[in-house]
């Protein structure tokens, strides 16, 4: 028998004692054609909901795959509550960031369109396949919810007052990072976002009305200037380290 | 005159008023045929000794062009002394990390050879000028230096014993990251490394080593398994945060 057991699969199934579950057909394709795994053999799966269980292949077609769950490997258990709300920026950039918000523990991914924003389009179902290849590689028992793209004015409209929002602020008007997220607001929140903006900035009368909301804490991350993607990354990487479950 | 001076480019000789300047022939090109600039545009330079001038281009050949400076525009100043010790991962991942240590303000970039290395050349041409052109975008006044790739035994070796060493631990074993960095003796180094194990994570017999050595800290990176590009760029994200150049 191989070890599947490093392999993980997202499933969307319920999980449970004897369950039957059947993957996606490409999920079939590449337990049988990538990893040449057939009958017998055993991997992880989740759901986001049952924790993680073991499960043993019982057929291995070529578009299906059936398996039979033996024991929960690892309970469901709560997870940070962080989301990422950033200007889309281009191909390699964005499945970085998709692909790195989910290692570092990422719940949401919002694409926002802000007026300097360069790309029009945004390539959803890209940006979740990155996201549960990440989850699925990094142990992770959750994958990301990711939303439609919405304007910069309505993802403010309807952001919920009470999860505050850091804004990466490019312009180094904001408070160091390290002060923010010690003061009482947000290093005893348990739910946060962040917003970073596309590769020019964003515009003064969008900062104006960011920095204007009272749910809203512009904080500087220090003299460089960082690519989105980056700012994103350490902003979150910080975030975990400093209030989130590093700790 | 175009304004070229969101443009800026590392050169290796001395700035001072009223010095002439020399660029490479590659940047020659990249001035003409790139950016189109000639005769009287302007642009700004660094050479990691001297703060960042103002150049006017004076002459912009094929595969020469001089420019005289104009003015300082900043000052030399100091930079936090952080070390990247990585094991050297695959192309677009390891230019990643060259990259994006640069915009973290990393001042030294040296490849690492562990047990279980997959890379076993590295392209130190290629990670220079990675590590260049992301200096000449963040807006740093330096570059960061990169080292020829050593064996992990002989990093070790002549790694200074002042220097504090944090270890990147994926075993989990190592003390939150968080806390490590608040403790007196990291939270008030002036100078510090990480070092960052391959994919495959450190065989045994190298932790062991590690964890003996009086000048590293294991910390650990929160409860999800991060990529090596990932985990580097995070911990050095969560340092500036904490203890260098974003306070």
């Amino acid at each position: 028998m191989k070890d599947g057991l490093e392999t993980r699969l997202h499933v969307a199934s319920p999980l449970h004692e004897a369950a039957t579950v059947a993957v996606s057909e490409a999920q079939a394709h590449y337990l049988r054609n990538v990893l040449r795994l057939g009958p017998g053999d055993e991997l992880a799966l989740f759901n986001g909901r049952d924790g993680e269980w073991r499960g043993r292949i019982e057929t291995a077609g070529k578009k299906a795959a059936t398996l039979t769950l033996v024991e929960q490997t690892r309970p469901q258990r709560e997870e940070p509550d962080v989301w990422l709300a950033f200007a889309p920026i281009k191909r390699a950039r964005i499945d970085f960031v998709a692909q790195k918000a989910t290692e570092l523990g990422v719940a949401l991914l919002w694409p926002v369109m802000t007026r300097r924003t360069m790309v029009d389009r945004v390539n959803l179902d890209r940006l979740t396949a990155n996201a549960i290849e990440a989850a699925e590689q990094s142990d992770r028992l959750t994958i990301p919810e990711v939303r439609e793209p919405e304007k910069l004015d309505r993802v403010l409209d309807l952001w919920p007052d009470d999860r505050p929002l850091i804004l990466c602020d490019e312009t180094h008007a904001g408070q160091p990072l390290a002060e923010a997220l010690s003061g009482d607001h947000l290093s005893s929140a348990g739910h946060v976002g962040f917003v970073i903006g596309p590769e020019g900035g964003f515009a003064e009368e969008e900062l104006d009305r960011l920095r204007s909301l009272p749910f809203v804490t512009p904080v500087s991350l220090g003299p460089r200037l960082l690519r989105a993607d980056t700012a994103a990354l350490a902003v979150v990487a910080a975030w975990q380290t400093m209030v989130g479950d590093w700790r």
